[in-house]
């Protein structure tokens, strides 16, 4: 007989595989006898809040599997961060009402600390409740875990078409400088990921600059006037989130700060635009900047296998411990490089939430202006493997739910924001 | 017995299947008995001054066939626009040193206009050449061919990944605007290929902006209020090239010209900053701007099979017609839809020489902000298949050639800028 019923939202910025992920979570809770109804939040926390919760056995069996190759977030996402007392005691008003027991959390950093407190507030008011964290950033900078979901595909496909990009510079013999701006506010692991499209015959890029390194515009300006010295073109990538030595973002060091997000980072973007015009100055006139933008997060339709995978194994699992009786936990992996082995292991939610893992400082090179092959050797079998697109009409066909809501239970007006 | 040396050459923006449609030429040369040694000119007409010549015979055949699925130009290419008499004389000078009787040239308006006036050059000074233009460009605006080989990849990647941002935007439940800016700066068929992004339950791009209508800022910023008030969200692509009443491109209408390049085109760039600022100022607070830049037009890691073995094939057809004796033609496409049909012809060189081929005004909305269902129902063939890329530890792999050039015949300086 079902204990209760399980809810799984998701938050935070979209990625390639945080449905792979909702989607393990979701069909391992359906066939689960010990779960009775399984729900999803509409746009996360803000669903739980909104008390907007619609079923997944109303939903069409394949457009659920699909979700293995759907990025972004098919059940809605929110950046809302739940601080306030009021909030939590919301939550479980909501869980409350519909007999919640089980809770997965899909998110990142703070969606991890939310998770913990969620966790927290549960044993605090003595409601038996099994919650469980399964991690996704494209940022990779969660710690206690080998990697996250989320981060292959983005490498992925960064590799790619960085590689793409060299050889779209490279067709011509011109002077020729190529910039191009990464994800990656704290951690210089997407940047990082670039160095995966170099090989024997394609020496590439040239440079990667790193939050984790103090900028300087002064080495920078040497840096690539050697290279173009050398070889006449240069390509280099660099990350949003380059900060100069006082730590303030590069940006902000050289222009008026950006406005800031509901979390209170400043909203980056922009230091490739600066840099381009530093480099159009001092180095090349042909300068052309490139910036992924939000199309790196989503790329599905070349997202890894390995990721998706493990993405997917990830949500699985998170079920299969919570039905064991395990609670405030979340889904991490140990793995070994050469052969590489991905292993799951359970971590404790508090050593996770808030904490960014970066870049070992061996890792990165003596000039800092790159990566070490060890760094390499870290990042290639994480983007092994393509998910392949379900097509029609030569496009990538993606999930699509009803959502039709359950009805509210409660009658109290919702809080937000 | 052999007739003679065949050349090929690539120019103008690399494409992702321009090297298809070298390898065709390239592969139906080596196979013909008529056809003694097979050259590729190192970039481009620039490499025909320089006297840069290498052999494709000395090139790994897998090289050569892996040239299907490589992005750019594994040939070289250069913007080098031939105009001088002295060009033209250069040129023959190199031809008769290694005998040339065949030139292939792949590339764009300007390219078949440069191939048009090589085969009258010939014409002229008597000597016996068969010249072809096999059509290359992601622009689509070309004359007198359904379409271009190097458009449909261009077209399924926008539309994959503007189908993608989409989801991003959606993901969230936040007033957002997605402003995406497109290449295409006479021509909107890149833009136009966005509305295949759209589906039953995908309702999507927005608002289309083409350098066919003419640009009213008023209006633009009523479109978007109109769909926030209706959706809470929207998602706009813009191509660079649109231009306001007056014939101005906007950019240029509202800010400072920017530099040429070297056919005395503008520069363009940089009017989706323009609009994503008026946006912030008119109509909501979060616009999200991307810009693919050169990815777009190099994502061979997801293109049109259907635009890759037509490339192919229009390479071989140029080989074919050229051996049979007709010089001075240009390979192009007659094609029904539904069923979708496509068959090669060959059209006058002249007849496509330095004309645009824009999107035909009953194929844009009324509103002039959209494209019709005929559009579509054009498009949409051009993007089915997937080429599947060479993978090699999880990247795709593209061709290296060694380009090792052969010995110089002439002593003459080069000719050059």
């Amino acid at each position: 007989m079902a204990k209760g019923n399980c809810l799984v939202a998701q938050s935070g910025g979209p990625t390639s595989v945080i449905n792979a992920s909702a989607c393990g979570v979701i069909q391992a809770a359906l066939k689960s006898s010990e779960i009775g109804e399984v729900y999803a939040a509409n746009h996360g926390v803000e669903g739980i809040l909104n008390e907007e919760l619609f079923s997944l056995r109303a939903e069409d069996p394949f457009e659920i599997e699909l979700m293995r190759r759907t990025p972004a977030s098919a059940l809605g996402t929110c950046r809302y961060k739940v601080k306030k007392e009021e909030d939590f005691a919301r939550i479980f008003e909501v869980f409350k009402a519909h007999d919640i027991r089980y809770f997965f959390y899909i998110g990142g950093n703070d969606s991890m600390d939310t998770t913990n407190k969620v966790g927290a507030y549960a044993q605090k008011i003595g409601y038996d409740l099994k919650v469980m964290g399964v991690p996704k950033t494209v940022d990779n900078d969660l710690p206690e875990t080998d990697h996250t979901p989320g981060f292959g595909s983005v490498a992925k496909y960064i590799a790619t078409s960085v590689r793409e990009a060299y050889l779209d510079m490279t067709a011509y013999n011109y002077p020729m400088i190529k910039l191009i701006e990464v994800m990656g506010r704290g951690a210089g692991w997407i940047a990082a990921s670039a160095a995966l499209a170099g090989s024997k015959n394609l020496e590439t890029p040239d440079m990667i600059y790193l939050p984790e390194v103090p900028f300087s515009m002064e080495r920078f300006i040497k840096d690539t006037k050697a290279v173009m010295e050398k070889r006449g073109q240069a390509l280099i990538v660099v990350s949003e989130g380059i900060k100069t030595a006082d730590g303030k973002f590069v940006i902000e060091s050289y222009t008026n700060a950006g406005p800031k997000d509901a979390f209170g980072h400043v909203q980056l973007g922009g230091v490739g635009d600066l840099l381009t015009k530093v480099l159009r100055e001092e180095v090349c006139k042909k300068v052309r900047f490139n910036n992924f933008g939000t199309f790196q997060r989503c790329a599905a339709h070349f997202a890894s296998k390995t990721d998706s995978d493990e993405a997917y194994m990830a949500g699985q699992k998170a079920v299969e411990w919570a039905l064991q009786g395990n609670t405030q936990k979340m889904v991490a992996f140990d793995c070994t490089r050469n052969p590489y082995k991905c292993e799951f292991k359970m971590v404790d939610l508090d050593k996770v939430a808030n904490l960014e893992k970066v870049i070992p400082a061996n890792w990165i090179n003596e000039a800092g202006n790159h990566v070490t092959e060890e760094c390499i050797n870290y990042l290639r079998p994480l983007v092994e493997g393509e998910v392949e697109p379900y097509i029609e009409n030569g496009l990538p066909r993606f999930t699509h739910f009803n959502k039709v809501l359950i009805p509210k239970k409660l009658d109290r007006e919702l809080v937000k924001g």
